[in-house]
Parts: structure tokens; C-alpha cells; sequence
């Protein structure tokens, strides 16, 4: 109760700024539905089945790879299993090529024989059976210095560096947020301060992040035309876990790269320091990938709760996540978890047998990991285009979107996203969670993930906040986001919170404030 | 200041109990010459370069195996290097057949591709070229509990279970020990209190373990009757990191097992949740393994420091640690850590240009991980059997000898092992190591390695306390056990302390003093 109260205050704080906020009504809650919500979220949850088909039995997810496709077909199934009608694959738009790992071996052979872990980098082709190459470490920051490696490269095994030495770890792989940290996170405005005298600008960082892309292009060519074998990188990550990404474009007509894998920092370290000693060092490599050309489109999968009552049931509260996963591991945390807890949450509510006055409606969206693609082309096709603002009917008629996608933590609070209005509105839905620890809105906002694509359009968008655990150390783009990191307990209170939000916008008198619509954003 | 002053108040509490122990002598302290010692061991160090070679030139140093010669072959020449004399491979005695891995491949290829990370069981053979079979789940805690699975298993590969569920990590990997804890530490008797009523006995321990050896022993013959194709198990670890052990016997005449792998415990689980939710799962292993029967003995290398003194040269102060690992890693801290201290101990102490008056010798022992093999034999072979205690003229002439084989953490002190005449020696001996952390003296035993060879024939030998850092959680026995855990500065610190003491012991009027002889052991 104390938190509660203390969340109160300081938003109330942070609200004085904020003379549109000051006039908040009180929300009227259905005490006997959140009982229910509550009721069925904890006691009878499926929350972790739904996760185990969605990360095991589906498998890695990345964008238009089989394992996304079997994830779609699961989830269409399992929402209309869960009640909910009109489940469909609605496609996006156009994507790019499919993308699978169908072996992925590597070991070094010289000075001896060690196993090495680590796994195609996606969008990469395949070596053409078994490799077993020299390795060169070739460390270069400027192009400049790939000169020395001229002639030096043919059929050799190219390693680069890491991006930073290894250290034991004094400091736990998971945590909560404290209640200090929930203070200052309740207290911060939506933009932070401006960044201190000698901080890069967003303009320079840009800037920097395009040398370097050009620069890792222009070392993929210089390899390419060398005659390189393979191509060895890494991340960071320890312990045998190891950060995964994207080796190549997704694009139909993307020109061809070299086999490259993302490695364990340990085992590329070691790699390293061998040939930096004179030591000969061999490696062999068998990877087999398989492009798929035949469909190009990427698809969210969405199904919905109708609305019940005359008037509002053509207005639509969303709820979603993405979907699509990295491809090394099964995407538990980024963002089965978030899917997981959705669908669940939508369960809940047909469970419970609740009536909503408007139409609920889940999205789990493809492809947000290559930039929300999914989100922004169903934000485009049905509310707006941020490039023209011109907004289509059902703008008018989407009261919310909720996202989740900050791993498997609970709900610690939300992101009012600087909707100075919607920000008291939620304190005050929050409050019958106190007890399950979810207490905090921020007016921050926060990024990365599908709700920015409905706020780009002027809609109300908004991301929970999450307790960290481990996802920031561990999870997030390994190839250890499996099913183990998730917490039961913090899955079920998460469906309960989202359940309760979500059914709060359904029955709401009016749709939840917006904020001024966005000007047009002029195509960079 | 406080914590050297703290330690030596607790210790003299804890003599008070000891009247032989209170008749302490001052030691006499040559500052000059630990004072080149520090010198040279912080500021010129060879410990890091060392501990390279040993792990990654020399890899994985599995007892009788490749590594383990090529480490034997390179730390007797580089002794030699560093100045010592007589540096030679000494054999102990019969220790059985050596294993190399020559290739290590498991994937999941049902219900969808995913590589695993995991490697052979020691001295287990490897499958007969490529394999993809279906997968079966045994869990099975008494013979009667396989019945249901006769006929099931041929051409197979059984999963077995994990000791626990995974949980985020919400501890720290690393760790150091609290003023508090090495308080504790320095206050503790040399044995233990009585444990809690209800606490199983060591026999009762003994037998529980010898059931479950015989369990292991009937279940791996029923799978080998059964005709089962492989065998995939767990003992635990985390993100990628996995514990190894062995998985048959290694003696000559051992009966033939099936081929085992040990896996990481994320993808075990995984094939276990899904072959319980019914999903048929295959998995594909390819794994070589190779065995070497010309030779069977097991070795130690030795190298010595000659002593200067006409009377006390033929008596010896010996150091070491084991040079033998597991399997799936290059063995770091456990011992390649020990062994590039106590080497870098001798190296200092031959750079510093000091004369010791009794002669040095260090022994890197082979065969430790399987019983303490390489120390029990050398022991064995120089000074007294254990199960007669007929001393052999040697036996007199030893002082002491210092082990290392706690991780790769900084010395904060030394288990005096019981033997209360040494303790307030080594207090002294500590002293000016106190702004370095090292100034814990216990009398508590510690054991699972290799001075209790020395100990269990009445000679001191000791073994020092290190901080753990991940030693414990991470490192231990696992395939993380790599070069990346070392850090420089701890093992400065040891090699100055232990290059002190074996100076020390060397320069002492008399030999250190000994425990009273134990009676001959029955054998087992």
C-alpha cells in the first residue's frame, strides 16, 4: 500500500507540469471482473503451455523462416481454440527471403581438437559441404588497414575481434528493479534531459553507426574478393552464451556473402590469442542454410474478442507482441513471453466469460526484429501512413494498443509514452495490483518495439515496464533465450495486469486520450 | 592493517585451545630477499604467458591424453628455461588407457533443426560415423522403473534427466571472501562439529553413493542390452556451460559402453519437454573418440631448485598442483591456474638470484581428477606407502609441501591442516602479504587434493585458501573452464606468496613441524 501511495505522490509530482493532466477523472472498475481476471490468470493459467509450443515445439522464429510459420499457424489455432473469432495470417506487405539453418558445425582441428560453439550468422549461405581452412585473425578499424592482409586471405578462414576482453562476473545475470529505481522511473519526464557537453548527438551517433556499417561492408567485400573461406565473428556474450544477429541482407536480391558464423567469445578468444601467438590453427566448419524465394511477404497473425455493446463495438482495443525471435535459441524472452502473456491474457477474458463493450483484438506481429516491419505495415494498411498522415477510418476508432516485449519479468508499471492525459487514467487501473508489485507510470517514453509504430501515427501506444531478470545479461539476442528463463509467476501476473488493462480500455465510457497527431515524417 | 591484526588476535583464540602451539618461536624473515620477490613476481610476471601455454597450446589435459603429454613435454622444458635442474617426466605408476576426442557433433534435427552443445563423457567410444535416431526419454531411480522401457530402446538414443530445473541467476557467478567469512574461516577447528542430527554419516553417504554407482552401472548395461544407439545426460551448469565428467571406466580391460555425451542442461531440457508433450524428437550425433593403449603409466613432471646449504641440501621443500583436466575445456582454473603459480614461483625465486639453503622441487602431478593418482603414487614411490607406513629414507628429509588447486583466485591464506605447531609459523610467514589480502591462517583440514597424499603419510602439506571467484559456479569441472577466467593480478599475488613460503621453508633452520605419524591404512 505504501508503494501505491508513493507512486501516487510522486506522479502526482511529476502531473503539476502538467496542467491537461490535472482535471483526471475517476475510473470506474469493474471490481467483480478484475476478481475474475485475477481468478483465472493465477489459479488456472496456461500461460506457460502456451510458451513451451510457442518456444520449444515452434522453434526460433526469425522472420519469414519456417519456425515463424509454424508459430503463426499455432497461434491462429490456438486463439480460436481460446474462443476468439476471426483469426487470421493477414499479410504485411513485402518482407524478403526466408531463411533456415539446416546444420551448423564448427571445431578447430590445429593445435588440437575442440568443439566450438557457435552458429551460422542469419541470412548467410552455407559452406558447400566440410571446410577444414587456416585461420587469419584479421583485426582492422579502417580500410586502411585490410591492406596488409592483401593475398594473405585465399582460402583462409578470416576470424575478427571481440568487441571487449572477458572478466568472472561479480555483478548476478538477473535482477528486479528496486523501489528507488521505480521512483525515479515514476518521476522521469517523457524525453530524459539533454545528454551532457561532449555527448554525441543522435546526428553524429547516426553517423558514426553508417561509417561502421560501410566499413564492415567494405571488409565483407575485401574478404569476398580475396578469396576468403568463411568468415568467423562474434558479439559478446560469456559462458557459452554468444549474441546472434543478422550476416547478410534479408532482401530478395540481396548480393551473395561469404558462410559466416557468430562464435562463443571464449571459444573466438581463444582462436585469437592462438594466432596471435604463431600458433597454426585450423578449423572446420560444415554449415548448410536454405533460402526460401517463394514467398516474400511478411504476416502478423490477429484474431479478435467482438465487442458487445451497439454503439462501441466498431471501436477496437489492441493488444500485442512480436512474434518472430533471432535464430540461435527459441526467442523465450524476445518475445515468446510477450506473445505468451497476450494470448493469455485474451484466454482470460474468454474464460472468465466477460462481456467487453468494444472489440478486443490481439496481434502478434511478424518481422519486428529487422524494424518493426509487421506493426508499421498493419499501422499503415489500416490506421495510417506516418509518411502522409492521412488517416484511414479505423484511425478514429482505436481507443489502444498495448505492447509487451521487455523479456519475461512482471509488470512492474507502464509507459504512459508522454500521454500526460492517459497517465492518471493508469495509475489509477494499476492500483488494484499494488499487491502483485505493479505500482509505476511513467510519462517516459520508451522504445524499440510495436507500440512506436502506432505511436508514429498519433495512436495511443504504450509498453509495460518489466522487471529486467536476466534479459539484459543473458537473453536478449542469444542463443540462450530458451524456455528455462521463464518465470511462472512473473508470466501469470503479467496476464493478469494485461487482462485487467485491456478490458478497462474495452469498457471505458470514452476511448483513451491521445496526444497531438505527428506531423508527416519526411522519408530520410 | 586491521584485518592482518584481526586474523592474528582470532588465531591466538583459537591456540589457546592448542598448549603445542603456544611456545611459538619469531621466525626470522629475510625482508631483502621477499622484497625482491615481490618485485619480480608483480612487476615482471610470467604467470599469464604460462598459463597460455598451458591452456591453449597445450589444450584439454585429460590424464593419459594428448594434452596431457604435450603439457608434461612443455612445462619440463620451460623449467628447464627458468633455470631449474633435472626437470624430467617421472612415471608414477599404472594409471590405463588415454582418450582423445576427434570429433564431437550433436544436433537436433526433429522437430526442427538446432545444434547442441555438448561433448563426449570421458573415455566413452564414439558413434560408428554419422547417426539420427529418435530420441526416448528414461527417467528411472530403481531398476524395477526401466521395466517399462525393455524393448523400447533399439536404435535409440536415450535422454537421461537433469539434476534440477533452471531458474535465473539472481547471485553472482564470482565471489570473494568477506573480512567476516575468512574471520569464520580462521576460527574454525580443524575438524568440523558433529553434524546435526538426522545428517546422513559418511557411511551412510558412502553407500548411498555406491547404490547409485550400481543403479548408473545396471542402467547403462540394460540401454547397451536393450541395443540403444547413444546416450545423452546431464550433471548440471547453465547458459551454454556444462558439467563433464567420465562416463566409463579407464582402466585397459574396461568392458565396452555405449557412446554418452554430456549436454548442456537448456538443451536437454528441451528434448525432455518435448518428447513429454509427446513431439517425437530425433537427434543426429556424429562423435569419434580415440583411445591409446602402448602406454598405460601415468606421470608427474619434477624439476628442482638445488639447495646451497652443505647440511640442508639433501632436505626438500616441495610445491605444486596438478597439471591434469577434464575434457571439454583447456582446464584454466582447474589447474592449469595452480600450476602456472607454482612454476612462476620457482621462476621468480631463480630470477630474484636467491640462494635456498634446502633444495626446491616442483612436481606437476598427473592423474589427480581420478583420485589424486600422480601425488598418491609419487608419495607412494618416495617416501611411504600408506596402507603399511614403512617410511623410506626420504620421508625425514621433507620440510613441507605447498599445494594450489582452488580455482584461479587470490591466496587470502593457508589451511594449516591441523597441524598446530605450523599454524603460528605461517602466521608470520603471512604477515607482510597483508596489504596484498593474504593473512588468513585456519586449522580447518581441506581436502580433494593433492597435499592429502603427503598428509596421509604424516608429512605437512598444505594446501592455500583462495577467493573463489566462479570458480565454484562456474568454472569447476565444466566447458567453460578457459584462460578468459584467469585474472592477472590474482595470480601475481599467489605466485609472490607461495614463491615467500617456499623460500621461507627453505631458509628455516629447521624442517616445519610435522602431526603425529598416522596409523597404517586398511585397505578398503
Amino acid at each position: 500500500m505504501l508503494k501505491q501511495q508513493l507512486t501516487l505522490l510522486t506522479l502526482a509530482g511529476a502531473l503539476a507540469l502538467a496542467p491537461a493532466a490535472r482535471a483526471q477523472t475517476t475510473e470506474k472498475l469493474d471490481a467483480a471482473a478484475l476478481a475474475k481476471i485475477r481468478e483465472e490468470g493465477l489459479n488456472r493459467s496456461q500461460v506457460m503451455a502456451t510458451a513451451f509450443y510457442l518456444t520449444d515445439v515452434c522453434g526460433p522464429r526469425l522472420a519469414n523462416s519456417d519456425g515463424l510459420k509454424r508459430a503463426n499457424e499455432w497461434t491462429k489455432s490456438q486463439l480460436t481454440k481460446f474462443g476468439l473469432t476471426g483469426a487470421s495470417i493477414e499479410p504485411w506487405g513485402d518482407f524478403g527471403r526466408g531463411w533456415d539453418i539446416e546444420k551448423s558445425y564448427v571445431a578447430m582441428t590445429a593445435p588440437y581438437y575442440h568443439t566450438l560453439i557457435g552458429a551460422p550468422k542469419a541470412w548467410t549461405p552455407g559452406t558447400a559441404g566440410a571446410l577444414r581452412k587456416p585461420v587469419v585473425y584479421v583485426k582492422a578499424t579502417s580500410e586502411a588497414e585490410l591492406e596488409p592482409f592483401k593475398g594473405q586471405l585465399r582460402d583462409k578462414i578470416v576470424v575478427l575481434p571481440v568487441p571487449a576482453p572477458l572478466k568472472p562476473s561479480f555483478e548476478p545475470d538477473a535482477k528486479r528493479y528496486s523501489d528507488e529505481e521505480l521512483k525515479k522511473l515514476a518521476e522521469a519526464p517523457a524525453k530524459p534531459a539533454a545528454p551532457a557537453a561532449g555527448t554525441p548527438t543522435d546526428a553524429e551517433r547516426l553517423a558514426t553507426r553508417k561509417a561502421q556499417a560501410a566499413l564492415r561492408t567494405r571488409m565483407a567485400e575485401f574478404f569476398q574478393t580475396e578469396g576468403a573461406a568463411a568468415v568467423l565473428s562474434n558479439r559478446g556474450g560469456t559462458d557459452g552464451t554468444f549474441n546472434t544477429s543478422n550476416g547478410a541482407p534479408y532482401a530478395a536480391d540481396a548480393k551473395p556473402v561469404l558462410p559466416e558464423l557468430e562464435m562463443s567469445t571464449e571459444d573466438q578468444l581463444r582462436l585469437i590469442r592462438l594466432v596471435e601467438a604463431g600458433v597454426p590453427v585450423e578449423v572446420e566448419l560444415e554449415t548448410k542454410t536454405r533460402f526460401q524465394n517463394q514467398d516474400l511477404k511478411g504476416y502478423n497473425v490477429v484474431a479478435e474478442i467482438p465487442g458487445t455493446d451497439k454503439k462501441l463495438k466498431n471501436e477496437v482495443v489492441m493488444l500485442g507482441g512480436h512474434l518472430d525471435s533471432w535464430h540461435a535459441a527459441t526467442g523465450a524472452t524476445d518475445n515468446a513471453a510477450g506473445c505468451a502473456v497476450m494470448m493469455e491474457a485474451v484466454r482470460i477474458l474468454q474464460a472468465s466469460g466477460l462481456k467487453p463493450r468494444r472489440t478486443i483484438r490481439i496481434a502478434l506481429w511478424g518481422e519486428e526484429e529487422q524494424g518493426l516491419h509487421g506493426s508499421r505495415g498493419y499501422v499503415k494498411n489500416h490506421f495510417a501512413d506516418p509518411a502522409t498522415m492521412v488517416l484511414l477510418p479505423a484511425h478514429e476508432k482505436l481507443s489502444a494498443y498495448f505492447n509487451l516485449d521487455n523479456g519475461g519479468g512482471k509488470i512492474r508499471g507502464i509507459y504512459a509514452q508522454g500521454n500526460e492525459a492517459a497517465a492518471p487514467i493508469f495509475t489509477q487501473w494499476l492500483a488494484p495490483f499494488a499487491d502483485l508489485g505493479a505500482t509505476t507510470v511513467t510519462l517516459r517514453n520508451t522504445g524499440s518495439t510495436d507500440h512506436i509504430a502506432f505511436d508514429a501515427v498519433g495512436l495511443p501506444g504504450f509498453q509495460f515496464i518489466q522487471d529486467g531478470l536476466d534479459y539484459g545479461s543473458r537473453t536478449h539476442h542469444t542463443n540462450q533465450d530458451t524456455y528455462d528463463r521463464l518465470v511462472p509467476e512473473d508470466l501469470k501476473q503479467a496476464s493478469v495486469v494485461v487482462a485487467s488493462f485491456v478490458y478497462n480500455a474495452a469498457m471505458r465510457d470514452q476511448k483513451l486520450p491521445r496526444k497531438a497527431l505527428p506531423a508527416a515524417v519526411k522519408p530520410q
